[in-house]
This record gives C-alpha cells, sequence and structure tokens, in this order.
C-alpha cells in the first residue's frame, strides 16, 4: 500500500542551528533541486523571523528570510513547496506578504505549550493570507497531559492545517510517539497531523516509521540528519523506505557526496555521547551543546556526573 | 514493570570483524569490568573456532579464544557471564572443554538456514557438555517463511535453550522485527528467544526495543555500537532505557570515553552512507566493505548504480 505522507525536508531551518545558517546560495539551489528530483514534497528554507526582534545580525541570510532574496535563489519554483518557520515574538507580521506574491506556500509556527493562543493569532493572520499554515507545539515531553488537553481545544476551533507532535529533547521512543499520535488524533479530528524529531537516541527514524504507521502526514527530516545538537530523522531514510513511486533516493545521494560530508567535517551533529545523555535525561540539549564546544568536550563521564548531581552546577 | 531481558554484549566477538580482532588484553579486562558494572549479563569475548579449520594466522587471539588466555585475561569472573559464538564447519568440536573447566557459560552457533541440522548437532554435544547454548539462524531476510517453519520442527525438539533473530543486514524495521518475534515465539513455545540488530538504517536500537517489547529476552549490542560495517544495537542505550535497576549507564560511557572515541577514529563503523544503501536493499555488506576500503569509497552515486544496475558488477 502507497504511503499517503508528505516529506518536509528542514536541512536549511534546523541545520541551520549548526552553522549559524552558513549556507551557500549554490547549495541551497542544489539542495532544491535534489529534493524535487527526490519527490520530496516540502523544502523548508529557513526561519522568517525578523532582525529587528532578534539578535544575529551575524548570521546567514536563511534566518530572515527575504522575498527578493528567495527569488533570486530560487528562479523557478518546482514541484517541491517551500516553507519557512516563524517564532512566537520573533516574527514581524507585517513582513508577511500575501500568498500569492510569496515564494512560501506554507508557514509553521513554533511555540512552546504556554503560547499556544499567541501562535494560533499568527496562524490565523497567515491563513487570511492564504497560506498553509502549520502548529508546532514544541518539547512535547515537558508538557503536562492536562495543558495539551486544554491546548486542543483552542487548537481544535482555529484554522491551523497541521499539528505537530515534536520531540525537541530526542528523549522519546515510540511507544511514546504512538501514545501522542493517537492522543493528536482522536482530539483533533479535522487537523493533519505532523511529526518532528531528533536523533539523540538514535530514534528519529524508527519515531518518524512509527507516526506515519499511526496516521500522521507531514514527516520533518533533513539531508543526512543534519539539525541542532543530534540532528533529524535523515531524508534519505524517509525517500528510501517509504512506499511512494515518487521518492527517489539517488539524487540525495548526491547531495550528501557533493555538500554534506564536507559539510559535518566543518560542523558537528549527530549522534554525539553528549547529545545522547541529554536525550536520555529527557533535557534541552544547550547544556550539552556548550559542553561540545568547550575543551571538554570528550568528558562524557565528568558531564553525566554534572546531570546526574543533586547539586546545582553548570558545565566546567 | 521492569524489563525482563538480558542484555549480551558483542563488542569483542562482533567488533573484531571490523578490526581484525585487534584489542589489547587491557582493553578487553576494562570492558570486562565495565560491563559488569553496568549490568550487562553476558560479554561475548570472541569467536570460539578452530585456527586448523579456518585461515587467519594475522587475527588477533579473540578470534581463536584459548581456555588458558582466558584465565590470564579474566582472573576473576564477576557476575557478567562469558560467551563465545562458532561457525559451522569451522569449529572443532573436541576444543570444547566440559563446562566446568571452562570460563565460558553459553556457546552460541551461527548459521545459515540450510544448516541448521548441522548447527543443531553442535548444540547438541555443546548442551551434553553442560553449557547454556543458543542458535543464531543468520540472514533471515533472506529466508523464505516455508525454509523456517520446516527449521522449527527440528529447532523445537533440540536441546537449544535460545533461539536468535538475526538481522545479518540491517534491512529489518520494526514492523519485520514484530512479525518474527510473533512467529518464533508461536512455533517455538519452550525456548527462550534472543535478538541480534545491525545499524544500516539506524534502527538496530529500535528494532531491539520492538524486540523486547514481543517478550525476546536476549538483547544483543556493542558498545558505541562497535560492529561489522554498520555496527549493532549501542549498548549505552539499552542500559539507560530499559527498566531494570541493575542496568547502569556511567561504566559504559567510561569506557566509551577512554577507549571507544580512539577506536573509532582508527578502525570505522557506524551509519555509513553505502551500509545504508547495502541494508536498503536487503544485501550482504561486503561489497560496501570493499568500497570502503577503496578509493572510491565516498562516491556514494557510482555505488548505488552499481548496486541496482540491472548488468553484473563488481566495485570498480
Amino acid at each position: 500500500m502507497r504511503d499517503q505522507c508528505k516529506i518536509l525536508d528542514c536541512t536549511i531551518r534546523d541545520g541551520g542551528l549548526v552553522n549559524n545558517w552558513d549556507f551557500s546560495v549554490e547549495f541551497v539551489r542544489d539542495l532544491y533541486n535534489g529534493l524535487n528530483e527526490a519527490g520530496v514534497e516540502y523544502m523548508e528554507i529557513g526561519y522568517k523571523n525578523s532582525p529587528k526582534l532578534l539578535k544575529g545580525a551575524d548570521s546567514g541570510p536563511w534566518r530572515f528570510l527575504d522575498e527578493n532574496f528567495l527569488k533570486e535563489v530560487i528562479p523557478e519554483k518546482k514541484r517541491t513547496k517551500l516553507s519557512a518557520l516563524v517564532d512566537i515574538g520573533r516574527v514581524d507580521e507585517n513582513d508577511i506578504l500575501p500568498r500569492e506574491q510569496s515564494m512560501l506556500d506554507l508557514i509553521r509556527v513554533a511555540c512552546y505549550i504556554k503560547d499556544v493562543d499567541k501562535a494560533l493569532e499568527l496562524v490565523r493572520q497567515f491563513h487570511e493570507k492564504g497560506y498553509e499554515t502549520s502548529l508546532n507545539i514544541m518539547a512535547l515531553s515537558h508538557v503536562l497531559e492536562h495543558d495539551l488537553v486544554e491546548a486542543f481545544a483552542e487548537i481544535a476551533q482555529s484554522p491551523v492545517d497541521i499539528v505537530y507532535i515534536v520531540d525537541s529533547y530526542g528523549s522519546m521512543d515510540y511507544k511514546d510517539i504512538e501514545h501522542l499520535a493517537d492522543k493528536f488524533g482522536q482530539m483533533l479530528p479535522g487537523k493533519q497531523l505532523g511529526v518532528h524529531t531528533h536523533n539523540n537516541m538514535q530514534l528519529a527514524f524508527s519515531n518518524t516509521l512509527a507516526a506515519k504507521n499511526k496516521g500522521v502526514v507531514y514527516l520533518d527530516s533533513s539531508v543526512y540528519g543534519m539539525g541542532r545538537a543530534a540532528g533529524n530523522c535523515p531524508t534519505e531514510l524517509l525517500v528510501s523506505h517509504l512506499k511512494n513511486p515518487n521518492y527517489r533516493l539517488r539524487p540525495v545521494l548526491d547531495i550528501i557526496e557533493k555538500h554534506m560530508l564536507a559539510m559535518r567535517q566543518k560542523w558537528e551533529w549527530g549522534y554525539i555521547i553528549p547529545y545522547m545523555i541529554s536525550g536520555t535525561l529527557n533535557e534541552h540539549p544547550r547544556v550539552a551543546m556548550a559542553l561540545r564546544d568547550s575543551e571538554r568536550k570528550d568528558c562524557f563521564v565528568e558531564f553525566y556526573d554534572t546531570l546526574t548531581s543533586p547539586e546545582p552546577a553548570g558545565v566546567k
């Protein structure tokens, strides 16, 4: 049976958290063309946050997407649609053109559970401007179920198209994903679901498959897994494993061979022990990322002791 | 609920396929002590094949285990039991001491489906000598179901304690493992089951969890995933994720920090694209291993084209 899902490749957006969005225009073009040939339905080309509302003057252009720049990068859009992510309080709604004047098809709004109301207000505005919309509730492994149920009531009444299950800390296994997919499905009968995983425990691909088997439609991934800390579900595994005659592995292999191997030499992501530890402990990877930036990057036991000690401590 | 499973670490045995068993005595001792502290129930310390029956004069001592040497390596056995693997036609049964004179507790017999009868003859001899025994049917992804059913009849009547589901090519996902675990469980009601996975598609850990959730008791793993080609389910993930108060992550982190990082610099295993390709195509990794030993090791697209071409070809 053909898989009824859609792949959203977020290499540029989530991978940008690894290299401060230092991607060349040539690479982003190659990626777009390769993903299009591979049959990937969406490419998330960056953040559409506002440089007025967020420090980051040294970041690459994919952090603060500009429509004129996008038109230069991708002069001719093909079948693969484009998406961008925005964060609550970091996006200026007035920057967002009506969809018919924009290169973007889908705007995704990321938020923590306490900001769902603010996120849905943004969703409404983007919806009115004609975009497909998604709500990405981050850090679900830290959300109490009654707060989630309360949020579902609001979400169900909003015009949002897609609601994402986000395993921000890479701390979930397939049983967790199945439980959440069932709950989201029951509470949000009119919405399509998505999943965004992290690979701290080498479960990103498996969790994505588990979500797909539970009817989740939008599957986030990134080429060679490039994404913050342990990275994401690898795009190459999805296009090779899912049953859909449009998907092709070869163009993704080409991107990895031409670009990602050299990028992985320069920047670090993937299954690295401090990220495994933070995933196991269900924590944000920021402390592990700081460790990896320090001279004590390979002091795994000391790091584990620090995180599991009853006394307060930072990374030394 | 406490997980009722047992971990069998095969770093030395399967990892030896990566480095021709070039492990120092110091490392093997550290590994034994670390695994014992971590609560790991079994350590597979190598192959018990005969050097008379197999080329390999240049291999390290862990390929042709000798009882006197083992006593020097581990002068005092602790809680962690020792196992060894033998291959059909490569073991001399006369080399195997009665268990009460041996360092080994468990002897595992690996075979392809066509040699199950020969394997069970070995199992009978080892059983009579007092050992725990397992039968590891390799390459299950290439076995037709009616051949498997025929083998089950023989296996059910043998004295073997444990029957393994082996995903030699790393080509299975959790649905495949669940299907096999159900089938093995139904057809072999008196036997305990085990699982041995490979990580070609980043599914080794997830597949091991799926097997455990289906009642499989013996879970193979290796520290930092060290094993042939894409390697195995990482021991550190099992001891951190499974619910058993005996399991401790810290001693395994210590082994990784002290030994495995440097070993990974020297020898290669893990999620590497040619191994992903062979896993996806459900093939033995030997052609991919030859590629990684060649100058064209990173020519992924060419390799993919070779393997998927209708014309016969080897690695260039």
